[in-house]
């Protein structure tokens, strides 16, 4: 039997009402979810599991948000440092759709290049613009000054 | 009906069989117990509900960590960060010690002088003690400078 996508034995968090259940994260990288969902501070009620067992993923971390769908920018954001994320909203108990993010070939607004003196830094109406090298590892190029960034150097600024 | 010490309606996290339930936690503050007992980078099952309904405390937070109990020390810092917490040591699935922590009229060695003169922080082999002047909103006194320090001081340190 399958509850918000999970087989029961794995509930570890109960299922939810209405919200979204991110899945399959990268165990560990639960609490980067939340700071990439700008959680602190709010009164969504969030429910989170951490290291728990995955058929797939070995170990993995679920983070479930209630009454709250996330943006586009917040589900690349999540691709990137959860690949193998798969993300749920739920209505009245029932998935009722369910994706699984993709990093985008091209990358563009959502991070920060880390050389400070790359034309994406300064004034310049320039959005920061980055291509995908590879995913997992994760290894992306700056679009203007071929500055490479890893998981590392992403997970800061998150 | 109860279980781990909490109403099954209350539930949104499962039940653990071995290991330690931090509940009634003020509402935001379960990221900050994560960070007072290391658990970033370990293996340990951490289950955590942020933001549910509570009869005492109107919302509060919830951390389970399976397979592990709290140092003394442990226990101190969260008393000074949440002071209507209730530890629950849980052996095969049955509450076996409840712990109301109480912050020490003398707090030493686990909260650092903010002013960075005060002879606890220098090389002297002097332990940093402060007094507790108020437990909510906290207020403590550093006992060799009279530094005041107040929650949000003593939060950025965990």
């Amino acid at each position: 039997m399958s509850v918000n996508g999970l087989a029961e034995e794995e509930l570890r968090i109960r299922k939810i009402k209405e919200g979204t259940v991110i899945d399959h994260i990268t165990a560990g990288h639960a609490l980067s979810v939340l700071r990439i969902l700008g959680m602190a501070g709010k009164d969504n009620v969030v429910s989170i599991a951490m290291n728990v067992s995955s058929h797939r993923l070995g170990k993995k971390d679920i983070v479930k948000v209630e009454n709250r769908e996330l943006s586009a920018e917040e589900v690349d954001k999540i691709a990137l440092i959860a690949p193998k994320a798969t993300i749920n909203i739920i209505r009245n108990y029932v998935v009722v759709e369910k994706q699984q993010p993709k990093i985008p070939k091209i990358i563009r607004g959502i991070v920060k290049c880390d050389n400070i003196m790359c034309i994406s830094n300064n004034k310049e109406p320039i959005q920061s613009t980055f291509f995908l090298e590879r995913e997992d590892p994760l290894r992306l190029r700056c679009y203007y000054c071929n500055r490479i960034m890893d998981k590392t150097d992403i997970l800061r600024q998150f």
